[in-house]
């Protein structure tokens, strides 16, 4: 058998992968040449086509007006789940209130009745068509949450789903068990988190799917001690711990998320100088996501101040049906407009800083040597297109492992 | 010959119209039938089906679980450019201010030096290029301006290439002289003045192309008595006035788009009261660019004081170097998000109420019969989902005159 060669030239730029603290390296008429799906030379097309010539590929992509990229990784999502709430949204334009559309019936634990009443083919069909849609605008691995089901059966059925929904589709998937997404109806929060630690968690190890443990630390949800308890219960049983952290407000999220080594905390909306310090002390990626906070109509979290002192953010969708944006470009030009992040901060954001928030260390995110060969082509002249168009999806072509999965 | 039939039947939601002063016509699994590229039927699809069978038609799409619109009018874009200034928007990230973009040779004269310089074959290419995106994305009727030529040789090139391009295109385009778009170097705005009026209009006149003349009436651009002097002139040839008024300062452009009776005034980030009454009072269509304020950080028009008031709004997406953004989905979020129009606010925005702003008066913009079959056909199971989602082409299916254009 023959080894599979891919190679993809002529890029009027090409990301390798990250360099200096925030920055990107960036190769201009770049080219990349990947054997069995594996990175192996990257560079000048000169360079790269001299040692592997584009007649003798399998798959040879003439990249020429385009920028080559590694494929997107979004490293924080909600996108299983089931039912429709459009009419939240415009309710909200129509002036109700939070507590009038939870009144209503609205909100998170609608969702959850919807998705314990859906069966397992409609969760996988669901998924499977937001994957669809992701793959279609560059994104090569996603991360999604369960967090919906809220009790034991629940839960294992969407990380199944995930599983399932995951292993069928070229898009790689990342499954966290987020049973500590809300508090059901009929438990307070103390007995919620006494059920999540002693009943979801062991089951969930049992299942043997989730990687991560994630809980929404937040005023009114779960508080940083039960959070606490529920992630280094998570670490017993071998998930990483992610935290959604300051979000409405700074309850201590990134305390939590600094002292258990989770691998990253997400939102910091009201995260102050302290709070940034102790995260990146601890090695701990910030996720920011700036499509929540368009869609809410609230400001935007500081990324530029983890930035300007030195440190790398990742950037995510939060796709769920209080924010239903699939599309990484979108959440570039969001992070531009919204935050300041510069095209270099936005790119690393959308890849290989968005694999660290997912303690991925097979070179996703980027395209050096030995990098599984995700990437993804667009048909614009240069990264800076990236945020600077707020526009139609200008994917030309997705590889996965060195295969073309989206034309 | 026999008849062309069309007909798309089974839409969750499909769009009749316009409705009272604001709202829209919808009907639940809707369906309508066109001859010849008119609607002829409309309605329930049991209803159209009768008499329009599904099997005796030329063109059949079943819509089934999706959302069917007339096809979207973009009011108001400078679609046609050359160059690149995507550094620019780089620039404004860094912190540089619209005056050191300018010292540094940015800004609109940057466009006019790049579409001076271009051929007639790259303009045409280019606007194609951009036309294809906006059909994909579900646009069947654009508006598109002159002004990056500011002298008649180039501005009568302008207007040839949009003629071109959309000759051949399956969009319709309708081509505005907008000479007075800023002042070329080495003339003073009088004088500038004075040339438009007599070497650019009458050149412009005598070429045959445009239908409307527009004018930047802004502080430092155009005053009110140039602005004034220019469509007055544009009258005697027959050109129909369109107002860029209020956009950074009220300087009575509202005042001149009702004197001179414009078909629309457009941005209006700063008009009072008094200036909203005129323009209803006048007739003339308020037409907003959520597109323009989000991508400058800037505030958004009061859209909801013309709605609250009784008066449609048209909503355009003013796609050009520095708002590049050619889906009117987009727009509708940002219309939604950025202003709080409803879903049935947004719709009539990008549908009737912008065929309004262009003066088309054969149905463009509704599906009520006798008009232009024109339509878009959503992937979406209701309208609320044209704003509710933020993300990636909801088009499956457009449609001009009856003509499956785009799938
Ligand atoms: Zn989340
Ligand atoms: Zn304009």
């Amino acid at each position: 058998m023959t080894d599979h060669l891919t190679v993809v030239y002529g890029a009027s730029e090409l990301v390798v992968g990250p360099e200096g603290p925030t920055g990107i390296e960036v190769v201009a008429d770049g080219a990349f040449a990947a054997v069995d799906g594996t990175v192996v030379a990257v560079g000048p097309t000169q360079d790269v086509l001299a040692e592997f010539p584009a007649e003798n590929a399998d798959v040879a992509i003439d990249a020429t007006g385009k920028t080559v990229l590694p494929g997107f990784v979004d490293p924080h999502t909600h996108a299983l789940f089931a039912g429709d709430r459009s009419d939240e949204f415009v309710a909200k334009l129509r002036g109700a209130t939070y507590e009038e559309i939870l009144s209503d019936g609205g909100g998170i634990l609608r969702t959850v009745d919807a998705v314990r009443e859906a069966t397992d083919d409609e969760l996988v069909t669901n998924l499977t068509g937001h994957l669809d849609a992701m793959l279609e605008n560059g994104t090569t691995t996603v991360e999604i949450k369960s967090g919906y089901g809220l009790d034991t059966e629940t839960e294992l059925r969407m990380l199944a789903a995930i599983d399932e929904a995951g292993s069928r589709h070229a898009v790689d998937v990342v499954p966290t068990f987020m049973g500590a997404h809300a508090v059901p109806r009929g438990m307070d929060t103390d007995e919620y988190t006494e059920h999540v630690v002693s009943e979801q968690l062991p089951a969930v190890a049992d299942q043997g799917i989730a990687t991560f443990c994630d809980v929404f630390c937040e005023r009114g949800v779960f508080s940083a001690d039960q959070s606490r308890r529920i992630l280094e219960a998570g670490l017993e049983y071998g998930l990483t711990p992610k935290v959604h952290a300051d979000e409405f407000a700074a309850i201590g999220g990134t305390d939590v998320a600094a002292d258990v080594g989770a691998a990253s905390a997400d939102h910091l909306l009201h995260t102050d100088a302290d709070g940034r310090a102790r995260l990146v002390d601890a090695g701990v990626t910030p996720v920011v996501l700036p499509g929540t906070a368009f869609g809410l109509g609230a400001d935007y979290a500081d990324a530029r101040a983890f930035l300007d002192s030195g440190h790398e953010v990742a950037l995510a969708t939060d796709f769920n049906p209080n924010c239903f944006v699939r599309t990484m470009g979108l959440v570039a030009t969001l992070a531009s407009v919204g935050m300041r992040m510069t095209p270099d901060e936005v790119v690393r954001g959308c890849t290989s800083a968005a694999a660290n928030a997912l303690d991925l260390s097979d070179g996703r995110g980027t395209l050096a040597p030995e990098s599984t060969a995700d990437a993804v082509v667009l048909d614009v002249p240069s990264i800076a297109h990236l945020p600077y168009r707020f526009d139609t999806n200008p994917v030309s072509t997705v590889l996965k492992s060195g295969v073309v999965v989206h034309a």
